[in-house]
């Protein structure tokens, strides 16, 4: 045993939603779970997010489902049109027979709603929840990972979970690849839904598809609010500017788009913006007793809205493979992690590329945006062939 | 009537495809026809053109269509591959359905095989054919069109039609507009189908599609010759330089390109190329008793092969219009012209635009070449929604 100031099951690093989804999913399978967030207090900041089957089928089994509906909305479609001329181009049925399609609903919900179910869950299954502790290196001792943080304190377990994000300390010891900056940015904000809002599409999620630039927009808490993204290619933040505050270039970014949305922009908080990063894929999540999880192991660009479904279906596989493991059993340890790396790194890395040329999809001008068009002009609402491994289950993993 | 030299119904300045057809169309309503050709000879450049039903009808109507196909090659399919992986996207059967629906067949002709085929025909119908006849100006006197010649004598007619191509000098009397240089140059060549010949798609034209280039191959002269194109975008060109001997420019343009692209290359005679010009559609088409046809009028982009269609579609609107309509009558003169123009017009327009905008769906690269790839792929053969427009009949002008 090592000489650490804890000993507990699993020490989890990181409180957003892969570190409380992944303490969750262990804590459900019999292990102590010790969870260490650097923030002062436990919370997320950001706007609405997408739960896609995948996830909210792992919502459903951890009994989470009703909750997030209930603070969520249940979007009717999915709908896309094209930002220059406002021309619906395809659209997406979110009713009974894509949810018989895929045994969960399509929900979206606030992060913040999101992160609190999954924290009180957490709370309820007895995870040891630690604010205010940075972690500063990781190594694996006598068969336990043991965590460091900046106070001298160490915490081991027999499991040790990266999960700190895009910027992932513990990534770092592992893997010296940095992020790829992709040019993007993004503004986001939540207005309240009222009398006077502009009454088309309210019931959707709507994605306005333009040349370098695109707008989502979609009802939040059960319609009171309308949350707003932006994203666009941004020549400052390429010259290596930092954040702006009323931004001219967000508005000069969507001159030629439809009224719907510029009016849609005065919904934003301009007042920070998020760059859009991700990494190339790896399957190199794995040191010693620790394990990546979520954006840790693979950020990715938001364009197929799977960054926290695929951190639910990380936890979903990572309770299934360590269940009724002895984790003190170290090769039996060992035996699930090589399963979980295996069966997930593949299905992220697609998630990950196809992200990618989603967001080219999405931004393309010129005569590939005549054809983009054309090409979901042609689609029909119900044809998910090319959402199935998306959104269908994983039999490997028995999602 | 003026003091010109020779008098005539109508006069014709250019013995390309468009003139010839002209004059055998004026020819066959009974108008006595003198065209002027500046060459010392009768005669045509080039390598291979394409006859779609909107043109091959027109051969149809005059009897020619037998003899072009004699000299000619009539394709089973058009079919369209990706040039930096061979993959088929898509093909048009030019079967009996094809031929049904549009009541004529699709036929390629090596274009100076065409031009016989029309000169012989406007001798036998007593079109008078001069040569080496340099027409430096026009003007309308007393109700007829009079043409200058460099070497002083006047040419009149109760019609004069200005048929001399691209560079046309008796456009450049009534319109100013440059040509528009699309930046692309193409190379041509014709060789001998021998044993040797790759046997792949020898009945077919093929269009290999890729960034920034295209290829086309199919047969000629029963299947004795092999035609190929090939078109790109070139950087020479666009910096001012001349045409190149055994380009090396060539050969770079098609890198990343599948072995039967750059087979296809050595077919090329790489010592002229062929820079791609058109203009901004007009109907400044008339200038008193004058009137454009054919690449003078409506100069275009070479990507829907309507070049010569469009100029064979000319002179039957001509024969139509003027059928039975006494030339010296010049009210009935101005109102069959103002039908023409008023006919023709719009629809060489959509010609010309459509042109660009197949050429840019062709050299599309990145993500608009996925898109472009997978719309084509999803178009089923015998879909020919999109052409009927093109190849269908014209009713106003019976075509």
């Amino acid at each position: 045993m090592s000489g650490a100031d804890t000993h507990t099951d699993v020490v989890v690093v990181g409180g957003g939603i892969a570190g409380l989804a992944g303490a969750l999913a262990l804590s459900r399978n019999g292990q102590r779970v010790t969870l260490l967030e650097k923030a002062d207090e436990f919370g997320e900041v950001g706007a609405g997010l997408q739960m896609a089957p995948n996830a909210s089928r792992v919502l459903d089994r951890w009994g989470l489902l009703n909750q997030v509906r209930e603070v969520g909305f249940s979007p009717r479609h999915l709908v896309f049109r094209d930002a220059l001329t406002g021309q619906e181009l395809t659209r997406q049925s979110f009713g009974r027979a894509f949810e018989e399609r895929y045994g969960a609903p399509y929900v979206v919900v606030h992060r913040s709603d999101l992160h609190t179910i999954l924290l009180d869950a957490c709370r309820d299954a007895g995870v040891t929840l630690i604010n205010a502790t940075v972690i500063t290196g990781t190594r694996t001792e006598a068969g336990r990972g043991v965590a460091t943080a900046d106070d001298g304190r160490e915490y081991a377990g027999h499991l040790l979970i990266g999960a700190d994000g895009l910027d992932s300390t513990l990534r770092a010891q592992i893997a010296a690849d940095p992020p790829v900056v992709s040019g993007y940015v993004a503004y986001r904000g939540t207005v309240p839904i009222t009398r006077d809002t502009a009454s088309g599409d309210l019931h959707d999620v709507v994605v306005h598809l333009g040349p370098e630039c695109h707008l989502v927009q979609y009802p939040l808490r059960q319609g009171d609010l309308l949350n707003t993204v932006a994203v666009y290619r941004s020549a400052s933040f390429e010259r290596g500017e930092e954040q702006l505050v009323g931004s001219d270039e967000l508005q000069a970014a969507y001159v030629g788009c439809v009224p719907a949305v510029h009016r849609a922009l005065s919904n934003l908080r301009t007042g920070f913006r998020w760059p859009m990063y991700d990494r190339e894929p790896t399957d190199t999540w794995r040191d010693g007793r620790m394990l990546l999880l979520g954006d840790a192991a693979h950020p990715m660009l938001q364009y197929l809205a799977q960054g926290a479904c695929q951190a639910m279906e990380d936890a979903a596989a990572l309770e299934r493979v360590t269940a009724g493991v002895d984790l003190a059993d170290e090769s039996r340890v060992d035996a699930a992690l090589s399963t979980f790396v295996a069966e997930r790194a593949p299905r992220t890395a697609r998630v990950q590329r196809t992200a990618r040329v989603w967001g080219d999809v999405w931004h393309v001008g010129g005569v590939g945006r005549v054809l983009r068009n054309k090409l979901f002009s042609s689609r029909a609402d119900g044809d998910l062939e090319v959402a199935d491994w998306l959104y269908g289950g994983q039999p490997a993993v028995g999602l």
